[in-house]
């Protein structure tokens, strides 16, 4: 399978370049350094030493005697994208480029224009772009389980069977984001469903839970690190409070911590993408998987790091803080998540076992997690 | 009450100012001509002959002695629009500024993504500036009932209740928008919703059926017409099909022309966002009103124009012709509409009425008409 991943210099997709090449696909892949240069903005660097697309290339193609193509540019310029789905005509498009911080489209209505005009402008140039070369081609899309909000009732995938005044249709389920980076997630999920529809491309849409975790089998020596970042903007609660841990800051839950979401290790993450990439949806058709392992409260994520911690000789405590956000601290939450473990996932390991390999991980760069200790904070509020 | 109008150079925009400042509302309004210019670009123009804005106020104010307020500017400039916000502070901003076609948006990937930043940027900037300068503040905003598609049971306004596994909740009725420029209207339905929850604004989401007519009460002289479009990408049904009658062109419904939707007169139009802006939502209340008068299919409604036309001694004919739209052709379509009515909305003609008054106004401009005669067939493809 020819597969371009769409962000490949990113957490997932330099670890899913490497994963899906291991497999044995053709992989190549486009970034413009987006990643990059916004956590510089928000002044801080990711915790693992991450080399330059070229030297993470080189690297892999010398551990492993396999190839890797990587185009630099920018997939809000409609002639790249053209030019690298004509040249390439992949069979399947993993679509991780995109701004994924909603602490960072929250900042002021110039971030939330950027991170929306970014967003939805890179997903329709793809979408015209398979349109025109590779009509076959399977997106496979980075949504998030965040599109959803928090309803007072468990969350189908996608869709549902409705009913309204005594007449029935299955209809997309609601979706209730929570920030302007989580809202065009949901811009992207509609303008894709249309796009199935209307020219019968086919995509699944994944609704992905937080990603923790900074170790994968393909990582064999340090050139090959993804990023792992622990800013408030860019650092999700699991990785940033393993980070927070191993400085010896508190850990920071958000208000009163009852907020509950998926969670998935990454080396899970690429799993379960792998076999949404190897079981393609038919033509035409527009398939959404929510995609996590466990749900858990962030207080409870705090107490398991907090645990795991311990077994290092780190004393790490939890201290909740006032909630930056806007957003249910105390409510019901039951996704339906069937759809993956019914193509085979089975996590790998369970979150304490998980944590066993990240702490170690992020002790390694400890130095340079207190290098930017003011970034954890946070100071970016969903008031404003 | 103070009421800035984003679109005031436009169909509804112009009509509007005049129809508010004659209520004795003190009036303001902004436009950058975006639809003057899309039109031309389409190869296109008003059947009337509409003045510049500049003319226009003039003529206003020196026909009734009341003022209006116009500033020029684009609403996806942050600066611009801070600036105009801040200096009036408005009770109420009417958001008629956005590109309203349907099949401008289906030209290509530039056209898709124009209209999609263009609506959403400028919508976006509103949102920040009444959070800035005006909290208090209500945005009546134009979307669409082509947000919510043709479900196979009744729409209802907004909201409704939801039975999934055992629970319920009250949740937004799912979108399923049927162009690039209705999935627009459906980023900015989201957007809203989530500056209602997180910021205590208030907004009036008009999802408004197709309005037809070109004649109100305020358009006292020609100088104070409202623009007409009759081509493909901004002509509507109603309207389209009485510039086809006047010239001898064969009505043209589109493939079947089962297509049901709701529509309303230019007049009712007006009447039903009057009382929206008089009776405003509460704070950090966001409600939606489903704005039409009678549900027709789209080829009832060319016989009520062949029909009404037969009395101005026109010998209309009805040609089905290809539909170059995905839509389907025959369905159920029963949305509920009774939120204006609860607040006192009645439709002041029946739709031939109506037609009495459109169709001579129409013929008036016949030559007009006729030298564009070119634009009005279908030539943009859904599926390209």
């Amino acid at each position: 399978m020819k597969v371009m991943i769409m962000g490949m210099d990113g957490y997932l997709g330099w670890t899913l370049s490497m994963h899906l090449s291991a497999r044995g696909h053709d992989v190549c892949g486009v970034d413009n350094y987006t990643r990059r240069k916004t956590v510089k903005e928000v002044g801080s660097d990711s915790a693992t030493p991450i080399k330059t697309m070229e030297e993470r290339v080189k690297a892999y193609i010398k551990a492993t005697g396999k190839e890797l193509r990587f185009y630099e540019g920018d997939l809000t310029h409609y002639d790249f994208v053209d030019l690298v789905v004509s040249k390439e005509e992949p069979d399947t498009i993993v679509h991780l480029g995109e701004i994924p911080s909603a602490p960072y489209s929250m900042i002021d209505v110039h971030h939330a224009n950027f991170t929306q005009v970014n967003n939805i402008v890179g997903n329709n140039n793809i979408l015209f772009a398979m349109k025109k070369h590779a009509p076959q081609c399977h997106l496979l899309k980075l949504g998030t389980m965040g599109e959803y909000g928090t309803p007072n009732l468990d969350i189908p995938e996608g869709f549902f069977e409705v009913e309204y005044k005594g007449r029935k249709d299955r209809l997309p389920f609601p979706r209730q984001p929570g920030s302007f980076y989580h809202l065009s997630k949901v811009h992207d999920t509609h303008n894709i469903t249309f796009a199935c529809k209307v020219w019968g491309l086919r995509s699944t849409d994944i609704m992905q839970g937080v990603v923790h975790g900074v170790v994968t089998d393909e990582m064999v020596n340090d050139d090959l690190l993804t990023r792992y970042d622990f800013d408030e903007a860019f650092g999700t609660a699991i990785n940033r409070f393993c980070a927070q841990a191993v400085i010896g800051h508190e850990l920071t839950p958000y208000g009163k911590g009852g907020q509950t979401r998926g969670y998935i290790a990454l080396r899970d993450s690429m799993q379960c993408l792998t076999l949404a990439a190897e079981n393609p949806p038919a033509k035409g058709e527009y398939r959404v998987f929510n995609q996590f392992d466990t749900t858990y409260s962030v207080n409870d994520l705090a107490s398991h790091v907090v645990k795991v911690a311990g077994e290092f000789g780190i004393e790490a405590k939890i201290w909740n803080i006032e909630n930056p956000r806007v957003e249910a601290e105390d409510h019901y939450y039951n996704p339906d998540h069937a759809r993956l473990p019914a193509l085979g996932f089975r996590p790998i390991n369970d979150l304490d076992d998980e944590l066993r390999l990240t702490i170690p991980k992020v002790m390694k760069y400890k130095d340079r997690i207190q290098a930017y200790r003011g970034v954890i904070d946070p100071k970016i509020k969903w008031r404003g």
